[in-house]
This record gives structure tokens, C-alpha cells and sequence, in this order.
């Protein structure tokens, strides 16, 4: 299907009504049109005005559809919708070309290159005005909604914003069931007419969980037509407003934007002048664009934080997959319904499982320090473990009073002289005003005892109950949580929290989260072998995931022999997401007793960077497979890190983005030719050769597999 | 209707299976009946179990019905009721007998005297336990539920509670719409069967208002029956729980509470152990003795404070009524929408109308210096009352940024240096999330700046919504603020907050609350004549109001033409509203300007103690006519108040509270002959004698009147 669109002069503060045109198939009936086209011109943004004042654009790549024509527009609570009625009072285009230098990143500079349309709207019923902005880069498309300060619009409620995303055909689609509070799960591929179908079995259950519609699903969605347009669709910069998902009329492959609600099922409260998120819309004919894609971050401001020195990168191991697998516990006791102002740990009889005891601390320190690593992330070190989950507990946590094995001086003073950090880890169990109640405190405790990052989760429920995970809310509380950190020039990790919008170019603490299934379901079940080949293309469109990658040992029981679950990934593939799962905050996540015994394969691990000055996509086909190849930050050597779904397969890179002037030695971490992710994954082979920048590689990836590369500078220290 | 009890040995483990009894008209199986009596054997009360194992209590008082039968239990989300199935699995009786001081009240000491039955009650079919404790006073009955900690109830959620109070007719109620969100209603004295037909009357627009049923009210509900029995029904201990409304059966004149529901529904999320508060029935066949009741106090804890030095009653003039007539404003600029992150008010258009500025507060700085006052209140000081109110909005004010003409340093140093202090204000709009991140940092200021007390509100719509004023939540945060207050040595005044419930005991730094129509509301539309004679019978029961009483200039209208408001009482009355409303915290709420033509009768609210060594009520009858005699604390000149509806009496007392070996001088603030509240409220009398304790008085109190007598002892100075 094809549309024929007017463009008009209307850049006059009157809009001149047109005729009207009768689509095939569809009545697109365009009063004021407008065209931007991206500074290469192979993308094409139509705005204009349906006869009956409804605001809808279009966009379109190389001549192809990728927005069919889509309305554009809120309804509001008590008031009058923001839908139709429009006239287009004026319009502004610009034009952007800067490029600025991220904190830390996958490059050292981005370019931030857009031609801009800003239409403004009047509804003459109700004397308001709204502005929609279109932002059209050669990767794609970001447009948001400006509410203006005026008089007859100063405070409203969003009832339900109604974005469209008018889609071309039954693309095939990598999606997850629509929730309010988790992302947390596996990603379903299938075309958008088989979601309904497929909705139930893939609501699997959580720890929070409240999935809204059938057709429902979550951003960033990653799309491929049949005729091969890569599409994602997400969100850009939210802040003070509720996360998007996307309802599908599964007949006319329309999405539509669903605001996630409050506890009275409002979404959203807004005080004018205010702007929404960025609606994203990222296309290609080729799927590498999507991951290089830069869009999302260029929508995010620049930060205005002053001084970044304390922001940096880090590596790390933890006392965590041993309470994952089952091996240890967070908790001190095995009592239960304790209240933290009743309970005398001391006067309690231990259970003996405790991981986070001085001694085992001071190992993870050793090995740490031993190996390079920059922090030791210790969950479990505080009280109120025994019963913190699923109880709606509001005092559950008060972040500040460690268990009696846990000597937070001592353990501190050991680190730091080792040249390590104790990474502080915040539960809070949902219980957000709790959390806050404590975050001054427990931010000043961090400084007084050295640590300067922080790993926050928010399991179950939001305390108070009828909120959700992704409403405004509590949105604004990470976002609270985050500037308060940055006042403490603390870090933040946060798990369980809303899906990252790139807002971690204004907020450079940010540096992690996770928002989707990470390593930790490969202990309570696992996860699909083609994971890893779908989030680069999904969730970290959005932004960094501590994924916690590095399990050797993939055979859970080894750990707990009650736990029968294993990881869906060879042992080289776990080398691999070093690299193909972009992230400043890289964890090891096994056992040190494990690493001991694969000191070769663990070497990768120690030498990978976790900054960048510059990131190739070589292949990538989502779902299928990703081959990325990464420059470190200020150095010369390269990683490259590739991995496959349950198929296979043979990758074939060349290594041209090497300086042609220098000689370097690869060492290639690979899967064993019998290695398979589930019958033997732990089967590798290391091998060193030197390389150039003519160099091409032809190499194999076993089911579940994927390989990972060192390559150094011949002659320079690693 | 009468009833026969059995009384049984139940003290074992064990109960056994009595007979079944048929009563009268009712079902009320006996299954193991307790009773116990109050100290004075007036009281008795009943416990025992109906055949079904439904526990029920009945209360008499000189072998009058009370309360009938009356069935005890609870009713859980997802978990079986703990209502019934129940059998008693032990019994304890006690006796408590004790004086006590408060750190400030009506009397200096109060004695705790009671007969207590714990009757522990067990559920076979969940093998759970429940125990119900009651304590029988001389003035009433106390009971609550404890749930001890066990392994089949460690967390629960309440659906309902649910607490009869079975009463033995149509009594006359003096009742407020029950209301999840307001007691500031007009009180309606109707018999119980008119409360349906006067509900919708009865509930007059509200900032914030969720009334919930045809025939719900509010405690404290004051009753008197037929037979002149009076009946008072509140709670004591409201910690950790919803507050409590009735729900009337006006068939069988049955109350059954009615707990305040969360966003979601839940009445109250419970860990164990934990208790739920005490409810209460004051008894008396005497009004007065409903007033002089210290049971809700007595069924509070004793204060932990190590120190209470810094607790002190205060008497206090402010920068409020004005704004409240509409002379002056709490807004420094008439622009509406601002955000106080971005507002620069050094270049925003003052609106002139401003009230807190420096020269004005010093203006009351002076007057309160002058006249002996402790402090100073001080409203619309900081930023933000542009846009303060009905909007939902979150970040609503800061509490640490005065407005460019609010000089903080300045006025406090000023203030101190003629003794006296300034009363903060923290208006929160029911934002409690942005009050609570502001806490620390405001209170602190208040330390900083020398502020040692706060007047806190809650006007409009809790903030997130769906929570209520009065639910558990709420609750929680007015908690939580009186605590963190009092690490900070700061007293608190609680306005829009929920209904005290003696909670001064425990926390002698909450010196007021406001819960119920102030004086306010004379200047928007005025309160009934008779409010002030029933107010003491009602919101007083838990604990005293800052009423702000002292309004000598009775029209509004003299301040601000447009509002035709007139204050409902005669200014004799006013007087007398600072010995019959008591309260360790006093306001002359006038402005200086009207004082200074009204220094005679002025001069008694300077006289007037605000902390007694004890009190008398000389007469009184709920909506007709109150009249107390106290005793200045640590001094030997006694107050005396009446305050009379709008029918107009002659109060005939006797002062034989005095000291008989004394001769004193008392000064009588009287309505003139010809005063009336409405048409010629300003007419006043002042006249001195010479009295003992064998004088008797008979003074007239005009419709809508009253008097205010001080007596000094002759020869001392005042």
C-alpha cells in the first residue's frame, strides 16, 4: 500500500484546509502536510493534519514504509482530549550537527546529527496548544509531545497517550508479554498476528507481575519486515512521566502507546511547560545499524553534572551466584518474621549458610586483587534478610546495620588495601518510601566506609500497593535515587527498576541495570539459547545491562545439588558477552574456586576492557547471531565477541578495522568442535595467531556457542 | 431486653462446651462466658463465646445496657476470617492501678485503675491464635485484638475489622459523616435512626473528601440514650493501623467498625506480633464525667522521651487569620503554575498582598512580645503558595526557602531577642513523599534558625493517590514525622492529619491537631452556634485542638468586604473557648489591630494558663452547654469557661473547687444583656469581686454566648 502525500505551505500561523484524499484503504486526510527528510535523505517524516484537526505522521526509509500514516495525540482525565480538533499554527524546521564525548561508552565520540520539524497545534474548542517535535537522523526517528505553559492548560492527567505506530505488514517481532512490573521475561519470536496466540505461555510468573492485554508488549521492540526493514521501537529520556508499552491491534499491526498507571489508574500528572519521552523509532535495511544506533542517547540531554572523575567503569566479582544457585544464603538465620527494631542477631542462632561473612568477603577480596578486578559486589551483608521478599514488609531494610559476621570497617580497610571496593548492595524489596526514609543515611554510610557504587533492587511488589514498577511514581523515585547518588558521588546499579531510556548520558552514574532476564535465570531454569542474540537488539537499545556473564561452571547442581537448572550457553560464549552485552559494569560472576580451575579461558575475562573508544558490528542477525569487535578505551588492542543461537554456525569476519600500520596477536577463545550448550559446554580451545588488518577469520560457533578474541598490539604489555 | 450470662471457670487450657441459651430476641450462645467489673463495680463486662465460637463482649453500667452482645473478630484478604471456629484456650485476669504525670495536660496527675481479662482464643480449623484484651475503668471499657507471633499468622492483610458496639436503642447521636478523607464537617445531633436521611446534608464540600456509606460516622461519637446514659465510642494507640469509622445498622442500632481502606482496598497489613489499637467506650450517667475521662490517655503507653525539657505548652499569636479572611495572602505573586525549580522570585511582580512579610511579622513579633506571648506563627512564608493547592502536585514546596521578603535570620533573631519564637509552618498538600524528602533538611533548618515548633498540613488529596488521610500509610507517615520531630527536640501541631487518639502520651511533642472544623471556618460560612459545646464531648476525646480561638471582630466582612462570613459566638465566649477547649497550645487568633481596641477584654487571654493542676467540669450537656473551673499549673488562680448554645442560659456554679483557707478576685468576661452570637456579638461585660470557695454565681451566657472568669488569689500578683 501505497500513500501520495501533500506538502503544503504551512509554516504560516493559519492552516489552509486542503482537499481531501481518499487513500486506498484508508482515509488519510491531510490538511497541513510536512516533510523532513534525515541528513542522508534515505529517511522521510510526514507530518500532517487529518480533515478533522487529528495530527498523524508517517515515515518512511528508502521509499519503503516503515510508519504508515499514525495519529498522533493524548486523552486526559476531566478534560477535553488532546486528539483532534487541531490547526497547525506554525511550524519551525532546524537543523543539528554536533558530536560530544560520552563518560564512558561503546565509542569515544558521538555524532548527534538531525533535521528537526516542530509543529505547533491549536485546538480552537479549547484555546489549547500542543507541540510535537520530530527529531530525523539516518538511523532514525525520535518524537515527543510539548505541553507549553498556558492558561488553559497548566495541570493535567493522562488518561492514555495515543501515539500510533502504523506497521507495514505482519512483521516477525522479538517481544515480551506487556507488564507493569517486570521485563523479566524470555522473548518470544514470532510474527505480530502469532502474539496473541503466544501471550499466555510466555507470561511466565514473577516476583511482580501485572500483564495488562493480549496483544500488549513491551519496548524497546525489535521488528523485521519481509522484506527485510530492521525496525525498534522504544523510548528516549523518561522522566517524570510513565514508561510506554505498546498495544497491538493484531488485524491492522497498529501499535498503539499504553502509559503504564498509578494506583487510582492515572498516567500521568503533568505541570506545563513539560515535554514527553522521546517516542524512537530506530529502522535499517541492515541489523548491525540497529545496534550501532546512537539515537536513543542523542534524544537524552547532556549531562550537567560538572565533575565525572568519580564515575568509572568497573569489573568486578561478587558474593552472588553462590545465593543464586542455592550454594549459600543472603541471610544470617534461617528464622522467620523477624522485625529489624525487635531483632537481637546476636542472641540468634546462625545458620551457617551466610555468604556474606568476614572470611568468605576477604577471599572474593584476594581473588579480586589477585586478578585485577576493581570491586567485589557483596549482597546479603545487611540484616533483614529473613524474611524480605514477597511479605509487602515496608520496614525491611534499613541499609545501614550489617550482620554480626559482617565487619563493615574491617572489610573496607582490607579492600581499599588491596586496591579493591566493596560494591553496597540495597535491597529494597518494592518498599520505595521505606528506601527513601533511609537513602540520606545509608548514601552517608556509603561515603564514610568507602564505597562509591551501588547495586539497588526492587523484588516484588511496589510498597505501597497499586503501584507499579513503571508508573510515574515511581519512576520519579529511581530518578530521586539517582540524583541523590550523584550528590554522594555514588553509582548506581539498579535491578528490578524501569527499562533504561538513555538517560544515562544525562545521569553518567548511571551505569547499569538490568530490566530483563539476566544470568540469574539460568539458575532458575535458564535461559533460551538465542538470549543474547536478541537483547543487544531489545533492551540495551536502551541502555547498559549488568547481565553478569563469566559462568564456567554451567551445570547449576555443581553449586546445589537440588538445583537442576543449567546455563543455556557454552563456556566460550560466556567469554563472548564481554564484549556482544555492552556494559561499563562487568561482572565474573562464578566462583573464584571455579575460575582456578580455567585459568586460561578466565584470562579473556581479565584482559577485556570495559570502556571503549570504538565498537563494530561485524555480523548480526537478531536472534540468530551478533559478532562485535571493540576497541578498548585509549589503548590498542581489540576484543571481539560472537554469539549464536541453538542452530550453530560458522561466523566469517575479516579484521579490517585494525590500524593496517600495526601487527598484532589474536588469542581466539573458542567452542570446542563437540561443545554444545547443553551436552558440552564446557568443552573450549584457546589459540594464539598473529593478525592484521587483512586478516579473516572463519570461525565456529556450536549451538549455544559464540567465541570471544583478544587481540593485542604484538609487543605490548596487555 | 436482659441477658443471662454464664459464668464459667475458663481459666484452663481448655474451654468446655456449655449449654446453649436462648435469649430473648437473640441468639447469643454461650459458649464460656468471662466478666469482670471496673475498680468501682459499676461497669461489668462480659466476654464469651456464641455456640459457633464467634467471641462477643457486652458492657453494663449499673446494671444498664451499654453495649449488648457484640461480636469480636476480623475478616482477612486471602486467608480464612478470624471471626468465628474459635474456643478459648486460657483466660488471665489482672489489676492495674497507678498515677501518672503528663508532661503537660489538664490535670497533674492522673491515675490508671482498671480490671484487665486476657482472654486468648484459638482457631483449630487454621491453628491460629488470636487473644482479645479488655480493660474495664471506672469511666469505660478499653479492648483490642493481639496477635501474638506463630507460625499460620506471621504477615496478614485486614479486609475488614470486624468490632460491634450492639447499642441498646435509638440513642441521640452527635455525629460526623464517616469519611476517609475530612472530619471537618458541621456536627449533626439527630437519634441514630435519622442519620440516613440526614447523611447527604451532613456532608458539606471538603478539600479532600471520600465519605463512604448512607449511615458511616467518625468517632469520637458521642451518644446519649433515652435513659440518660452517656456514651462515648472512640479509639486509643492508633499506631500501625487504619483509623477506625462505624458503620451503623440503623435497623438494630448495631455499630460495626469500618477501617480505612489503602489504594487498593487492604485495610491494614499486619506482621506479627503486633496489636490493633484500643477501642473504647467511655460511660457515664453524668456528661461531665465523659469529660473528665483520662481512659483514652490511660490506654497509651508512657512516653520513652528520656527528655522533655524542651516540651513546653505555648501560647501564641500568628500571621493567619488574615490570610484566612482573605486581607492578606500566603502568596507572594499572583502568577499561577510556577515550579519551584525554576521560579526566580527576585523577578516576579509582587503581589503587595503578601503577609509574611518582615515588617508585618515584626508587627506581631512586637505584639507578642508585648503582651507575654510565647510565639509567633508564621504562614505563607516560604515558596511555593502560588500553586500550592488542588493540584496533585507532587514537589509542591520545600520548607527551607522563604520568600525575598521573609527574612529568616533576620525575624528569628529579632523574635529572640524579645523571647519569643516563631512557629514554623510546613503546609505539605497531602504531597507526604515530598514532605518526607524534605524532612531531615527541614528540620534542620528549624534547629539552625531557632524554631522549636511546626504546624504541619495536609489540605487536599493525599499525594500519591488513592491513599487516604486516615489509612495505615498515612498513618504511618504522621508517625514517622512526630518521631523524626522529636529527634530534633520540635513539638508538632498536626493539622488535616488524622484524629489524635492520645497518642500525647506516648509522644508529649504532638501538642496539637486540628481534625475536626476550627475556627476557620468562621470565615467560611461559620460554625453552628452549638459547635463549641460539643466539640469537647467529640474531637476532643482523643486529644486536644488547636481550635485558634479569639476572635473579637466577629464580622469578616471588616476585613475583607467581600466575605460575608460572621463568626458564630458572642466575644465573651471567645474567652471562655480557652478554658473549655483545652489545649497546651493557645492562639489569639485576632489580629493586633483588634486587640488593641479590645485591651479589657484582651487582657484575660493574657491571663489565661495554658497547662493546668486540674480541672472540674461545672455543668455540662453534650450540644447544650459546657462549663469547666481549672487550675493554673503551679500557681493558685483558677479559669473558668462556659460556652452555651444558641438558645442562651444562665449558668448557675459554685466555686467550691477554690481553696477554702484562700480569698480571691475573680474578674468576669460576660455577653453583655443584649448580646446575641449574630446580632450583637461584641457586647461584653467585665465586672470584679471577691469570691471563695463558698461563692456561688449565676451568670447569663447570651444565644450563642458565654463567659470566661479569672480567679487570682487576692493580693498576688497575676
Amino acid at each position: 500500500m501505497h500513500h501520495s502525500f501533500f506538502q503544503a505551505s504551512t509554516s504560516g500561523r493559519k492552516a489552509p484546509w486542503l482537499l481531501l484524499l481518499l487513500c486506498v484503504g484508508l482515509l488519510w486526510q491531510t490538511a497541513a502536510a510536512q516533510e523532513i527528510k534525515s541528513p542522508n535523505a534515505n529517511l522521510t517524516l510526514t507530518f500532517a493534519l487529518q480533515a478533522d484537526g487529528v495530527p498523524t505522521y508517517r515515515l518512511t526509509y528508502k521509499g519503503r514504509e516503515v510508519i504508515k500514516p499514525s495519529k498522533l495525540g493524548l486523552e486526559l482525565k476531566n478534560a477535553p482530549a488532546l486528539t483532534s480538533g487541531f490547526a497547525v499554527a506554525g511550524t519551525k524546521q532546524a537543523t543539528f550537527n554536533e558530536t560530544w564525548q560520552p563518560v564512558w561508552g561503546e565509542v569515544k565520540t558521538i555524532r548527534n546529527h538531525y533535521n528537526e520539524l516542530a509543529v505547533t497545534l491549536t485546538q480552537a474548542a479549547t484555546q489549547r496548544t500542543l507541540l510535537v517535535r520530530f527529531r530525523v537522523f539516518d538511523d532514525g526517528l525520535g518524537l515527543r509531545y510539548e505541553f507549553p505553559r498556558q492558561p488553559k492548560l497548566d495541570y493535567f492527567t493522562i488518561k492514555e497517550e495515543r501515539t500510533q505506530f502504523a506497521l507495514a505488514g505482519d512483521h516477525k517481532a522479538f517481544w515480551l508479554p506487556g507488564d507493569y512490573d517486570t521485563q523479566e521475561y524470555s522473548t518470544v519470536t514470532s510474527n505480530l498476528s502469532e502474539i496473541r496466540g503466544k501471550m499466555k505461555a510466555a507470561t511466565t510468573p514473577n516476583a511482580s507481575q501485572t500483564p495488562f492485554s493480549a496483544t500488549g508488549v513491551q519496548t524497546p521492540l525489535m521488528l523485521k519486515s519481509k522484506d527485510g526493514l530492521y525496525i525498534n521501537i522504544h523510548e528516549a529520556a523518561l522522566i517524570d512521566y510513565s514508561a510506554m508499552h505498546l498495544e497491538l491491534d493484531d488485524q491492522s499491526f497498529v501499535l498503539t502507546s499504553h502509559l503504564t498507571p498509578d494506583a487510582v489508574g492515572d498516567k500521568g500528572l503533568i505541570q506545563t511547560p513539560a515535554n514527553s519521552p522521546w517516542r524512537t523509532v530506530i529502522v535499517s535495511d541492515k541489523a548491525g545499524d540497529i545496534l550501532e544506533s546512537k539515537l536513543v542517547l542523542n534524544l537524552n540531554e547532556p549531562t550537567k553534572f560538572k565533575d565525572v572523575s568519580w564515575i568509572k567503569p568497573v569489573k568486578y566479582v561478587g558474593v552472588w551466584w553462590e545465593m543464586i544457585t542455592g550454594k549459600s544464603t543472603w541471610s544470617y538465620t534461617n528464622q522467620e518474621n523477624i522485625k529489624l527494631d525487635s531483632i537481637d542477631y546476636s542472641k540468634v542462632k546462625p545458620n551457617g549458610t551466610h555468604g556474606a561473612n568476614n572470611a568468605h568477603v576477604k577471599e572474593y577480596i584476594d581473588f579480586a586483587a589477585k586478578h585485577g578486578f576493581d570491586a567485589v559486589l557483596v549482597e546479603g551483608w545487611n540484616t533483614g534478610w529473613e524474611d524480605w521478599f514477597g511479605k509487602h514488609k515496608d520496614y525491611v531494610f534499613d541499609f545501614v546495620t550489617p550482620y554480626p559476621d559482617f565487619d563493615v570497617v574491617e572489610l573496607n580497610r582490607y579492600a581499599a588495601s588491596k586496591n579493591v571496593r566493596i560494591i553496597m548492595h540495597h535491597e529494597t524489596s518494592g518498599s520505595v518510601r521505606n528506601y527513601e526514609r533511609h537513602l540520606d543515611s545509608a548514601f552517608q554510610f556509603m561515603n564514610k566506609y568507602g564505597y562509591n557504587a551501588v547495586k539497588t533492587g526492587y523484588v516484588g511488589d511496589i510498597v505501597p500497593l497499586g503501584h507499579h514498577h513503571y508508573d510515574q511514581w515511581v519512576n520519579n523515585h529511581y530518578q530521586y535515587v539517582l540524583e541523590k547518588a550523584a550528590e554522594h558521588k555514588i553509582m548506581v546499579n539498579g535491578h528490578e527498576a524501569v527499562r533504561p531510556t538513555g538517560l544515562a548520558r544525562t545521569f553518567p552514574n548511571l551505569i547499569g541495570n538490568e530490566a530483563a532476564r539476566g544470568t540469574e535465570y539460568e539458575a532458575f531454569g535458564g535461559n533460551n539459547a538465542d538470549h543474547t542474540t536478541i537483547l543487544p537488539f531489545t533492551r540495551l537499545i536502551g541502555g547498559p545491562m549488568d547481565y553478569t556473564p563469566g559462568i564456567f561452571q554451567t551445570k547449576v547442581s555443581a553449586y546445589n545439588p537440588q538445583n537442576t537448572s543449567f546455563v543455556h550457553s557454552t563456556l566460550a560464549r560466556q567469554l563472548a558477552l564481554y564484549v556482544t552485552m555492552y556494559s561499563p559494569l562487568q561482572m565474573a560472576a562464578d566462583l573464584p574456586e571455579t575460575y582456578n580451575q580455567h585459568l586460561d579461558a578466565f584470562q579473556f575475562i581479565k584482559d577485556v576492557a570495559v570502556d571503549w573508544d570504538d565498537t563494530k558490528v561485524l555480523e548480526a542477525e537478531p536472534g540468530d547471531y551478533i559478532t562485535y569487535a571493540r576497541k578498548a578505551k585509549g589503548k590498542t588492542s581489540w576484543f571481539v565477541g560472537s554469539t549464536c543461537d541453538e542452530q550453530g554456525r560458522t561466523s566469517k569476519i575479516n579484521l579490517s578495522f585494525l590500524d593496517p600500520s600495526k601487527k598484532y596477536v589474536a588469542t581466539v577463545y573458542a567452542d570446542a568442535k563437540n561443545a554444545h550448550y547443553e551436552k558440552n559446554p564446557q568443552a573450549y580451545a584457546i589459540r594464539k595467531m598473529n593478525v592484521t588488518s587483512k586478516s579473516k577469520l572463519s570461525q565456529y560457533c556450536a549451538p549455544g556457542g559464540g567465541y570471544a578474541i583478544s587481540i593485542m598490539e604484538a609487543g605490548a604489555a596487555r
